[in-house]
């Protein structure tokens, strides 16, 4: 058994952009980040993703609208962020206040500078199989996990688990894209699926992002197997002086002796997501650069 | 074994449209068809459309451009179209000739025109279940012939053999789709995937769109399995008088017996493909109508 670890694979990722950055000559790519509200959560997350833009040598804007900001009024904000060609990506934090109807919010961003790819035109980009797309950010964490694992998807059988329109469909539909690293037969399951373990005892890799506590068990894992653990959930611990414990979809003690590779959790996928959001930054910057020349 | 018929429940599709249209104070929604060149299939194609537009009482609009046009001259065509308020679903009969980029062309169309429900944003919405986007005609039909015969995918092991933009993809993201009648659970399998017999004798409904001649034999398919199958493919035969018979993908005389339910070819989903696309335009036409209102 071999550990994926997100967090060496992510720095990786970071040394690289930052070496590609560097040698940009004039203006660097720059990604607006929006946060409505003080919620602790969105506080050290957006913090996280400033802090790596900088590292990476990338421009970031701050952008702290009040939590009692109007819909209309921050639809204005992105119809602006949208129209200013300083600005490559917009990420806004999610969740939203309940006031605010996020799905608009999202839409309501410029497919070009969709860096979250949370756009149904980005998502049926990865469909249609059209590189210009962006990738939400934990998808493409997962398949630059693999990759950088050694883990060709050629031929073998994906079981993704869980259908969620930000993980498991667009991380399925990237398995099965006709090309080098994918090529994959695809299964998705979810909690309507009868007989999960005989489907899941099928997989070759298996993503299992359906955001139950160590809902995978030993039983459900082809010896041999690669497993990617999405789920980040927090279970009482009384040992912890939080109280909890962050534990994965995956049981890992007793799955991980099984499997070829796997992710832990914390420390696999979570990792990769703002490496990714950067990485989509610098291409929404390459693109619209292209665009406009 | 029961025959799903597509003549059959094509034609109360298109008879429930009658109805619904005839109600219609005002303008009719009207289609326009685009066909450029003079292949004879596609002179057969835009016609059927065409009587079927009459027979529903829709309006259509028949635009001939010389083989010859240029590329920006037809993007300009469609430009009009798209600016026509009197025009509310535009298609493009497919194929266009050579000289021509048909995937500009399509994506091209307004999306909210887009009846073929070939252009990336519609198909995304299908992937997050956005019910404002537009199917494309070949999986439309697919559905509506399951639902038609009272075939409930929930729970079900869906097995889509093909992974196209136009029929596979979409008809898998539909099945999974967590709505009544959907909420399967979804395989796609394709020319790379191994051990193919294995993984098509689980489906309870296999859908068969790989485009090759009886392909799917009796060892792959489980008994009381529903069949569809979306080939349409010529083989040779000295006893007909063209020289050929159409044939699906699937080997009809040694599968069908194992079947609950099977397609035939011609006559499953072919017929359907029509009626989807005028049902796509009367919702175009609705959704046109409430947008503007």
């Amino acid at each position: 058994m071999e550990l994926i670890d997100g967090n060496v694979i992510a720095a990786s990722i970071i040394a690289e952009l930052k070496t590609a950055v560097s040698a940009l000559a004039g203006r660097k790519p720059c990604i607006a980040l929006v946060r409505v509200g003080e919620d602790p959560a969105s506080i050290s997350y957006v913090r996280k993703k400033e802090k790596t833009a900088a590292d990476i040598g990338l421009e970031s804007r701050i952008i702290l609208p009040p939590v009692s900001i109007a819909q209309t009024d921050l639809e204005k904000l992105i119809d602006d962020l949208n129209a200013d060609p300083a600005v490559d990506g917009i990420l806004v934090q999610s969740p939203l206040p309940k006031h605010l109807d996020e799905r608009t919010i999202f839409r309501r961003i410029a497919p070009e500078k969709d860096v979250d790819g949370f756009h149904p035109l980005n998502l049926g980009k990865i469909a249609q199989e059209d590189p210009t797309g962006f990738v939400a950010c934990t998808p493409a964490g997962i398949m630059e996990l693999l990759a950088r694992s050694g883990v060709d998807l050629a031929g073998k059988h994906v079981v993704v688990l869980g259908r969620s329109l930000i993980v498991g469909k667009p991380a399925a539909l990237l398995a099965l894209q006709k090309k080098a690293g994918a090529n994959a037969t695809v299964t998705i399951c979810h909690s309507g699926t009868r007989d999960l373990p005989t489907l899941t005892r099928q997989a070759d890799v298996l993503i299992a992002a359906i955001g139950r506590a160590e809902f995978v068990t030993a039983d459900m894992v082809k010896p041999g197997a690669v497993v990617i653990d999405v789920g980040i959930n927090r279970v009482a611990d009384a040992s912890k002086k939080t109280g909890y414990r962050l534990t994965g979809d995956v049981h890992f003690s007793s799955v991980a002796p099984l499997t070829e590779k796997i992710t832990p959790v914390p420390g696999g996928v979570g990792p990769m997501t703002v490496a990714m959001l950067m990485q989509n930054t610098v291409k929404a910057f390459h693109q619209r650069s292209r665009a406009t020349r």
